[in-house]
């Protein structure tokens, strides 16, 4: 901590977040998100329990083989079985192969949860606080002390809370944090007991040789975030909390708002400048990986955040924009959108075109009949925000300037699981029907499922004609169903992400028929991997 | 007011709240709000801005013709143009029009907007404000003052802003209405302010001769119930928000949450218990009027608020329900739900398999079983917590209870574009082959897509033996590539919601074939729907 106003930020994203219902991560997801977390400059990133489940165990040695670049990464726990002792816990030995310097343990705050939760004596759970924090230090890790019913604990038997937090701190514990399992607690008595505590204890926040305080908090009363201020206010100086306010219930404190609020307008520092930009950014791509739709109304990072409608607020924020706009929407790298009208959406569409390098003027006619035609295509589903590859194409072929590079006559799939139900793999197989340079030619293709047999076929009948197709291959693969409500005839969008080894790009497909759907998508990707050689344009991200 | 701790309701869905992107309201759709709001006992309902559209005029007309039963309608409008006569402004007169008792009129408070936004003197301003109200009065209506920009025009001007409420109040309006309208203010501001304003103007909470107060925030910090409740503390009595926090940007104050923290923690009148008791209903029906998706994580009133994954929870809560819940569900009409996972352990099983009326002992080897096989499937991707059919499909199976209605040999699917490329839609044709009673059947129906193919065939040959078949009927499906970056080689899980007209549950289907996945999911749904008639269970949602 080199100043007095450092918070220190404590993302829980891989353990709590992934309590979430609904949210299921796999090895490779958790280390993606960890690695976004570290580029963001998160300085504690909380991985999991390892020993509660193999996916965790792995995911710490991952990490151990190629370590984060900045964040520590912080293994999770609970104290020693009642009875038993720290260095013979199995529990405590998986934490300490996890190889982290860091370790939170967290321990029981409230009488009731002793007595009635765990049955034991309320002396024992002291002796498990204070055994499992010794053996850990003993063992050379240093000991973030979770005190899990913080505030309902202490509302209900002061002096035995404080008696756990003292245990903690004796022990060696170097952060006593405040839970609000529950998330029942109110801004005010947030305050009220953190301020007793500060009392309590001694501490003077910012005093190097004082204990440290943080703060964790779920959403239950929708007042996670506003909780976490109110303890930064009393002194407290860890904010835990995941991104996107993922967590079991209703959440966890959400660091996409907590982080803001505390850096843009009480004056505390949690991230550099130049990361405070990335904020959006992740935020959005952690919902990508988490695979749930980003809220778009979500503060400071939603895509709504800084949308203004037509009229009084355009104007008046054109000429002073904190008239309508509590903070810059760049300080997070968002930015303030105008809901579409029609004038903007000319402008929209201009402003993509000169991003395209295609040179497109106002009173061309072309430009709004492109603009005709995206309406169209979104209300038929379509959407281009998440495919410019194919809303490049799009524009290219209003204006001419689509190259027709093969013409598709269609296709077959056939999947068979009557002969082949026995085996693991199922058999699909797919015929192209394609015409390029006058040559009809028809091809045929398997694969390990009716998506992957086309793209294979359509792969294979092109490369004889554009063999720079060998490079290509599709790096991304979503599917959303549109219309739920309308069951298995329900539309589907389809995008594709592909890539020929140096740029990639994204494409679109809709139809009721998922195979369809994909096929579209997978054309049109194909397609735009051949432009990218004759017409470079920005479409793409270099990889 | 009939007593000291009375809270004063004011819901703005259908004004704030419709401003929400993606929000697009009929008349019958405010209309259907507006009585629901009424019968959960809300005092004040803004209905909209008459005049400002025509919609807007005839849902006042509409309300004129058939009254609310309890509630007040109040019609919303601005403060009068500058430099004009309120008596002859069009715009108060239409306000007249809507013949409701109460009008909210919202004025100017921030110097910067009078100057730069309206582009008129401080002095006129306040001439707006004291003819607007003045005029209304004089033809027997009873205002409520909206001070637009409150928060930020007092931190730069405290003087002119309280100029701005004196002269509302000296012109007759009921209330003063502190409005958070950039949404940017902190809890600590708006106490620190609040309490000024209470001191300046000689303010008595609840003195009924003393002028009365009112909050309305929005949501730009995610703070917004927290700002609420702050300038609760400080007097204020009456708090506008809207159901489930919609409107612009990132939304208003969430009345489903602010109504809930005031009642049940902090000790205000907000409502009878009968009527606090339909909250969650009236949100969930709010939510399908508007056509948006229930948000599950919200507070108090989402369908995971009280939902229970980890293992330690869910005996702990079996105990005592306060230990992990901060308020009674039932309270608010929401209901506790233990989720399924791979975090979960035998108690989540074991209170399941309560759930499913299944009698299951702790210490029945079967028990651990279903655990492990729990575990391996979700680690291949199954995820059961919402497909509670098919995990009662797994269990009985481990029990020994899953008597085989069906044997399924097989499937065979086609699809063809080539022959009906020009068809907009596409052909697909599914052959499936199934034994039932020693008899073995070959079966084949076309559909708009593989998908729904398959299904069509499945119930055409499954029907013959299990007539009630032709009830079931798919009312959703989802699909997700669980491993996106594997392309179209990728796992695909699919979740079927299928219902009989009384009844509708959740199966699951994973593979790396979407077809195969989406049959999975489709006969399990067949399955569960048959084993309903023979054994009741509770993994199926009353229609």
């Amino acid at each position: 901590m080199d100043s007095a106003n450092k918070i220190l930020l404590y993302d829980t994203t891989l353990r709590d977040g992934a309590q979430r219902e609904g949210i299921s991560l796999s090895l490779e997801d958790k280390i993606k998100i960890a690695r976004k977390l570290d580029d963001l400059g998160i300085p504690f990133i909380e991985g999991g329990w390892p020993g509660a489940n193999p996916r965790d165990v792995q995911f710490f040695w991952k990490l151990q083989e190629e370590p984060l670049k900045h964040s520590e990464l912080v293994a999770f726990c609970s104290t020693r079985r009642p009875n038993g002792v720290a260095a013979q816990d199995k529990m405590l030995q998986a934490i300490l192969a996890a190889g982290t310097r860091w370790v939170t343990i967290f321990g029981k705050s409230w009488d009731l949860h002793v007595l009635e939760g765990i049955q034991t004596t309320l002396e024992e759970n002291l002796a498990m606080i204070r055994d499992t924090i010794e053996y850990l230090i003993s063992q050379g890790r240093r000991v973030i002390y979770d005190a899990e019913h913080w505030f309902d604990g202490y509302k209900k038997n002061p002096v035995y809370a404080l008696q756990t937090l003292e245990t903690a701190l004796k022990a060696g514990a170097e952060w006593l944090v405040f839970c609000d399992t529950n998330g029942g607690t109110l801004p005010h008595e947030i305050s009220q007991i953190v301020q007793e505590v500060v009392t309590a204890l001694n501490i003077i926040p910012d005093d190097p040789s004082s204990p440290k305080l943080g703060i964790h908090t779920h959403n239950d009363s929708g007042l996670a975030v506003a909780n976490s201020l109110a303890a930064v206010v009393e002194g407290v100086r860890m904010v835990q909390g995941t991104m996107n306010g993922y967590g079991e219930r209703c959440g966890n404190a959400n660091l996409c708002t907590v982080i803001p609020n505390l850096q843009l307008k009480m004056g505390y520092q949690c991230l550099d400048e130049s990361e405070l930009i990335q904020l959006t950014q992740t935020s959005r791509l952690i919902s990508e990986i988490v695979n749930l739709a980003p809220d778009e109304h979500a503060p400071f990072v939603g895509r709504s955040a800084f949308a203004h409608k037509g009229g009084i607020h355009v104007s008046a924020v054109a000429k002073n924009p904190f008239t309508y706009e509590h903070i810059k929407p760049e300080a997070i790298g968002n930015q303030r959108r105008i809901v579409i009208s029609d004038q903007s959406g000319l402008s929209n569409v201009l402003s993509k075109a000169g991003h395209f390098g295609i040179d497109l003027n106002k009173n061309d006619p072309t430009c709004r009949q492109i603009l005709e035609r995206l309406k169209t295509l979104e209300s038929e589903g379509y959407q281009f925000e998440a495919a410019e590859a194919s809303f490049e194409l799009l524009m290219r072929e209003a204006l001419g300037q689509r190259q027709e590079l093969f013409e598709l006559k269609g296709f077959r799939v056939h999947c068979d699981m009557l002969q082949s139900v026995e085996m693991s793999c199922s058999n699909a197989v797919a015929t192209i029907k394609v015409r390029v340079d006058g040559v009809e030619l028809l091809e045929v293709a398997e694969g390990n499922g009716p998506v992957s047999a086309l793209d294979m076929a359509l792969r294979k009948a092109l490369v004889k004609f554009y063999p720079e197709i060998a490079n290509f291959h599709l790096i991304d693969y979503k599917v959303r169903i549109l219309d739920s409500g309308a069951g298995t005839s329900a539309k589907t969008r389809v995008l594709v992400e592909s890539s020929n080894g140096q740029n990639h790009w994204t494409t679109v497909g809709v139809s009721p028929n998922i195979l369809d759907a994909s096929y579209q998508a997978v054309v049109e990707g194909i397609e735009y991997g051949l432009l990218l050689k004759e017409v470079p344009s920005l479409a793409v991200v270099q990889s």
